[in-house]
């Protein structure tokens, strides 16, 4: 081996549907939420049409009109959305529950390859998520399931929103890495275009069910990404990480 | 156990002195450059000494002389000051040969007892540093040296250096954690003081040969910290991480 990536040192993660299944875990937490409120949803449609809110929301912060804020904020703004379109005032419901539920996203399991293969990684190169997710709920998400990150970097860092390039760059210049010398891990075509438009190296990793069986999005790489896998162990494997 | 530090759920290290022996460290890196270059000065004394103009370079940021800059910049320039005062100009010597020997503030061992100490307290509480290093350095250092950190925090994060309240603040900030939740783990005591003085609890460990043999500051708890320890892993005794 050696030869694939060989410049690079560090390998910043997308998180949410690359290293972590956010559905299920979503739907895991919404299941006795809804059945309490009554609320006849399937708890994995809850999920994608909570997920659905995410890129509007995150869309008034990089658009300017609105300023930065953390992604828990957002994620709880987008849960009292949800909810009042089926008719649930979210006044009625007592905060800690929907505080406790807000929090699904922090208590979300790694998909089964994740850990073995990041701690694989993390051998060769040095690990960071470069996520939207902000610090807090990164550092929780890493506990829950054990993911042995050497940083947590991400949008926090840069105070907006990926795919904007200072959140991939400060990160970047935070972990004292060129562009050039690192690489975007994502299961997200979008993602790896604009990491790659800055200079930084690209892996894709499929997650054909990240939006369950239905899913019509990133099912292939649509560019010529320097390592194309199924799963991190398999990235791992590519990059002669034993 | 669980009474001591019961509603503490983060861990934030100082990590120079505390967690790693920078003397040692940066000695072993000096010795080859001093003889090298013909300068006849212990490699002990000489880390002694480039650590003295370590506070200094950080009043300066603090008091709003100068703008923040991360540790490595205070540490090169603080290199060049140190040689010219031994008669070496900096410009003489090649500049590979100045940012390697700056680099040794990365390669610094783990005292005996830290990384086994850092993995136990790991299970109970979130950990990372609040250290006055920048995060690619503590990133090195933790890749360097196998510190399992949740998170790297620090002066970075505020853009100013301890013990300023904000370099404190803004870390359990981005971390999720209001100040009485966490505790400030320190082998000096002012840095305790200061953490104390924004409600974090404290604890102490002793490290009584941080600057060498004939040591004569931090010799003992100044004051009735919540905890004082000779080691880390005596921390983790202490607190019940098994």
């Amino acid at each position: 081996m050696g030869g694939k990536l060989a410049d690079v040192g560090f390998l910043g993660f997308d998180v949410f549907g690359t290293v972590v299944d956010w559905r299920a875990g979503v739907a895991r937490a919404a299941a006795p939420f809804l059945e309490h409120h009554g609320l006849r949803l399937d708890p994995f449609d809850f999920a994608n049409a909570w997920r659905a809110l995410y890129q509007p929301a995150m869309e008034k912060v990089r658009s300017g009109q609105r300023p930065w804020v953390r992604l828990d904020v957002l994620q709880r703004e987008n849960l009292e959305q949800l909810l009042a379109a089926h008719g649930v005032a979210a006044g009625d419901i007592p905060e800690a529950e929907l505080a406790d539920l807000t929090r699904a996203w922090e208590r979300l399991d790694p998909w089964p390859d994740a850990v073995e293969g990041l701690a694989r990684l993390k051998r060769r190169f040095a690990i960071a998520p470069i996520s939207n997710g902000h610090i807090a709920g990164m550092l929780q998400l890493a506990r829950f399931g054990g993911l042995p990150w050497d940083a947590i970097l991400g949008a926090e860092v840069s105070r907006t929103y990926k795919p904007q390039p200072a959140t991939y760059l400060q990160p970047l210049d935070a972990a004292g890495f060129a562009p050039a010398q690192a690489a975007m891990v994502a299961a997200h075509n979008a993602d790896l275009r604009a990491a790659r438009a800055l200079g930084m190296r690209t892996v894709f990793v499929r997650r054909p069910h990240e939006y369950g069986p239905d899913q019509d999005t990133d099912l292939r790489a649509e560019e010529d990404w320097d390592v194309v896998a199924e799963s991190l162990t398999e990235v791992a494997d590519i990059l002669g990480c034993l």
